[in-house]
């Protein structure tokens, strides 16, 4: 099986390869007889710095939504692709052109090449909680209407309907997941709203200072990097008629106010950790952020078998110190 | 004040335009003080049979998607654009590109100019019921998810996602309303799954057969072409402000059962008239209607003083004949 990657260069990208790897075959169509994983194509903008050196994984380095890059990365035998690659939130709402180029535009140009493979292959698509907005109910479900107030969101859903629409259609097998935030992602900090997320507890471990730019109530709908990479995997095995003719659902996650984080922070690494964060609203990242949801019922994720974070945030620290090496 | 509108050739562009061109004057900017409507500039692929010859009209012949035609239709004055440009629903689904094309991408040209002009003009985009699909509660509320299922629904949908976006940015002024099926429309049949609701009764009451692609029991959610025009029109002048941050939608209508349309064309015409009407379902129409909604709460429109037809079919079929000049 070959399997193209998106963003196969950034942290969830190389997470996704890695795990493909160690497991060395992913199920057949519609869960069929497991298929070994022959050949990995990780597209992005640069070459990451720790390449992975394996034969079965080979770099297309260039713009996503190159269609030359992509024929490229593609050949005619790709079997799935994971998209990955897009300008996340705070990014796309600086830069409006930036985002709909590639988040709408490279998108369709990955959904072009997979309907012109004649092939039908399988296509996960991560999409965002950023797809739902305000005014929320208590508790969002499979049956909340996604109603984006920025554009990150928008250009997400816009994938999300055409995924729908390219599997309506019998040119690919999609399936579009929404992301919770995920956190702890290790290395620097991004152009994500909620960058942020991760930042105030790896920053502090790695004793670091980080600016908190929201209120310690806020809440967000969570998912480790090790789950994250799980469910992932879940949407490209899952057989494709059990997901039925709506192609997009909200993944699993957990629900946890900054406060709680912060106190895990404490809990694994001492209260003098987290007097590391400095509270420092920004009104910008807050506007984003407290449009999105915090409280998930994944019924239809729940029922199609994906997994969920056990252990709450002090598992998902310890995860990430031993992950990643951090003596505290 | 000067308007484009695309598709301005067409049936609903033509009515649109007459009725402009009638009434004079639009209300200003939020609600304001009445402006004299100084120029209409009607796109069109081609230029209509009966061409309206008013000083205050210019037909610029095209592509709409082409951004030459558009740049020059616009000029640097611009203050509104009436968006009926579109595939339609069948021909959408019969050509995936062409409907990409055309009401994506078409689309999306359009607001790129209406953001270049830097001026924030008006913009009423005609989506449609068909942006909604199964399963859907008993009654559509402005609350129920737009889940399409066909093309030319997803299409519709991208497009209003697009006007919210381009609206909260700041770009231009978007108001995305979701016309029902228009009934009855002169002339000829046309690709849309929804063509069927005209002629049946149209046919008829010129003497000519007609097919009914589906059974006598399927509901439709309907709206005359004088109201349709109506609720264009009170889309444009509705104050900016009191739409609020969600910029979509649904327009009121009527809900009619074939069953009740015919019986009201054999009130007007006699029962033999009926007798005119195929019946001979299709299977590819009506997968498609099916999927529509026939019954709305429109509360939001309604709030808004968005007008609804009165009267029933019984006063749509007799302002048909009126309008057109038909005797029975």
């Amino acid at each position: 099986m070959k399997i193209v990657i998106t963003g196969g260069g950034g942290f969830l990208g190389q997470r996704v390869a890695k795990e493909l790897l160690r497991r060395g075959q992913v199920a057949g169509v519609n869960g069929s007889t497991p298929q070994p994983v022959n050949e990995l194509v990780l597209v992005d903008i640069a070459q990451p710095p720790h390449a992975l050196a394996d034969p079965r994984v080979r770099y297309a380095i260039g713009d996503a939504s190159d269609p030359r890059l992509i024929a490229e990365a593609f050949g005619d035998d790709t079997d799935g692709v994971f998209h990955l690659a897009a300008v996340v939130s705070s990014a796309a709402e600086a830069d409006f052109d930036l985002g709909l180029r590639v988040n709408v535009d490279g998108t369709r140009a990955l959904l072009e090449a997979c309907r012109r493979l004649g092939r039908r292959p399988r296509f996960v698509f991560t999409s965002s909680v950023a797809v739902f907005g305000q005014p929320l109910p208590e508790i969002v479900t499979d049956a909340t209407t996604p109603q984006p107030q920025n554009s990150y969101g928008i250009q997400k859903l816009i994938g999300e309907l055409l995924v729908g629409d390219y599997t309506r259609k019998g040119f690919l097998d999609g399936r579009a997941v929404r992301l919770p935030t995920v956190s702890i992602r290790p290395g620097k900090p991004n152009a994500a709203a909620s960058s942020f997320a991760s930042g105030i507890l790896r920053e502090p471990l790695n004793g670091v200072e980080a600016v908190c730019p929201v209120e310690s109530e806020t809440e967000l709908w969570l998912i480790s990097p090790r789950l994250a990479v799980e469910n992932l995997l879940h949407a490209f095995e899952v057989p494709s008629e059990k997901i039925g003719p709506v192609r997009s659902l909200s993944l699993p996650g957990i629900t946890a106010s900054v406060r709680e984080m912060v106190a895990a922070l404490e809990r694994a690494a001492g209260a003098k950790t987290a007097t590391r964060i400095r509270w420092q609203p920004d009104p910008k990242i807050k506007a984003i952020v407290q449009t999105w949801p915090a409280r998930f019922d994944t019924a239809r994720a729940d029922a199609l078998g994906f997994p969920r974070d056990e252990g709450g945030f002090d598992r998902i620290i310890a995860d990430y110190l031993r992950e990643e090496g951090v003596t505290i």
